[in-house]
């Protein structure tokens, strides 16, 4: 394990105070339990976004912390979810009055923490609601999920309610409009090696050299097939077709094509791969009217990618154009 | 060699392409030869800057092609200078009659190159500067290169000077600007792992399980030494004392703290590094004033990083602040 760590059971304490030194702007990093907040929190009268998740994922969730995104974010271990009680006092840390969404990823330990955090908040009399994200279209049940996992959907879903919640939404509205985001998304991942946790020292599965592992987890778990490499193009049109496949989406809709990137694989790769995926959308007669490209939701240095399609409404471009002010995503303030 | 690649002979064309259908707002990307402008270029009255240098290393130049930075990027071949041509046609197109900074990152082929591309603008009376950016510490002469490497620097200085030319500096004042950027900056980097050049189809070097190679240049180049593996805040301290005894930054100074990924490592142990990197800057005295974080300057999927140290002025510090919109910087706007 070739890793620049210190030691392995503090590489989490270690980089969150890493992102407070680097953004003391942006975020306020909380200890004991973990958990990250915008700099300005709470907000009086503003919806609040919590989400959260295995560390390993960066800059997901913590990155897109700040104005116009998420209000907090709780780490867990590396690939291990956070517990309870970070998401309790993130949640009373946030809340502003208005309500806190918990954004969460369909993984079952992820589920049920953020279930019990939300139990525990509201006996507190605090308003919570949550939408779990299941975006995943390769595997229907996997090892630590049941029903599909959640992966790139879940930024999509935190910028564009992040934007909602900035221009005064409900809370119910704001949940509404998580829901439809998750339910007009849909992902597909592919990798090409593994990655190795700290911890574990050692790489999470195996790949031969002419390998690669298609519909993969961002755990490493296993997708649909283990395969034959493929060339790039070819690679686009099998994660594009199933995404394609699920959703009626039709002739003339507009959507936002994210490119993701797992940790190893390089930008040259992504945007060659983003161009096949556009030409296969617009060949569906789709415009891709948004895009994104980049490693934003990693597997450590997993080589791989990651497609995601989203199905716009008008409601959904404005809240993606409008401010968003994080250590990862930053634009128009 | 597992990418997603289509053809070697491919990789930098249809990455162009997919850049040019991901970022339509932000940029143009032209064909033979081939070169990168902004959407508005030429802005009419404006200095324009330029840059380039070979593939493999993006973000770097083409991401950071918009508003408030470069106003046009020369791609070459992976890991390979781009022609005179590219840069001269590349000139002539975003010169809006204020004349054109060539930004040069010091290795011979893209300093030769650019110098021949000067004299024929020149030649054609546009009215061209150059900067040479040399900031790399780690040796003196180096496998592509005479005197010092340029690394870092470049990306700092492209926003730096980006904002110093949108605000309406003459091209006199942007090469100054740009040269004491140079002079105030100071980089080193250090590997894990080797990389790929698709052409090559091998790694470019090899380094043994528990080998990292300190010093190292962003093509692979030797560093000083290949020494056991450290962990990571004897790494930072091994790359910031270098750059520390080499200019006088002196207590009270501003600095700006860049930790750099060369690609195949992970945010999680970037941020590892800021908090030594950032911990040593205040231990000697200095005000960590700006930061940048990520994967800015890569080398395909290396796993490393690289550590830039500029000493601010009020002056680098409000065009730092000044917006930018590119693919791969934005903020402010």
């Amino acid at each position: 394990m070739k890793k620049f760590i210190n030691a392995p059971e503090n590489v989490v304490a270690e980089a969150l105070a890493g992102m407070a030194a680097a953004h003391p702007d942006l975020i306020r990093v909380h200890t004991d339990p973990d958990f990250i907040t915008r700099a300005d929190a709470p907000v009086r009268g503003k919806v609040a976004l919590l989400s959260g998740g295995g560390s390993g994922h960066e800059p997901m969730h913590g990155g897109f912390v700040g104005r116009g995104m998420l209000d907090a974010a709780c780490p867990g271990a590396v690939f291990t979810s956070p517990t309870p009680d970070q998401m309790l006092a993130a949640t009373r840390a946030v809340d502003g009055g208005a309500g806190v969404l918990h954004i969460v990823k369909n993984y079952t330990g992820d589920v049920l923490n953020f279930e019990m955090a939300a139990d525990l908040a509201k006996e507190e009399g605090l308003d919570v609601a949550a939408v779990v994200i299941d975006d995943d279209v390769a595997v229907q049940d996997s090892l630590y999920t049941a029903g599909r996992r959640g992966v790139g959907a879940t930024i999509l879903a935190e910028k564009i309610c992040g934007g909602a919640a900035e221009a005064g939404a409900d809370l119910a509205s704001v949940a509404a409009l998580c829901r439809e985001v998750n339910g007009a998304a849909r992902s597909m991942g592919v990798a090409l090696s593994p990655c190795t946790v700290p911890h574990a020292g050692k790489p999470s599965f195996t790949l031969g050299e002419g390998e690669m592992e298609y519909g993969i987890g961002i755990h490493g778990e296993p997708g649909r097939k283990r395969i034959p490499i493929e060339p790039a193009d070819r690679v686009a049109e099998m994660l594009m077709e199933p995404i394609l496949a699920d959703l009626p989406f039709r002739q003339g809709d507009k959507v936002l094509l994210f490119v993701n990137g797992l940790g190893g694989t390089p930008l040259v790769e992504l945007y060659i791969l983003y161009r096949k995926a556009a030409e296969i959308a617009r060949s569906h007669g789709l415009t891709v009217a948004r895009s994104l490209v980049g490693p934003y939701m990693t597997s450590l240095e997993m080589a791989g990618t990651s497609i995601t399609l989203l199905r716009l409404t008008d409601d959904m471009i404005r809240h993606w154009d409008a401010p968003v002010v994080t250590p990862a995503l930053r634009w128009g303030a």
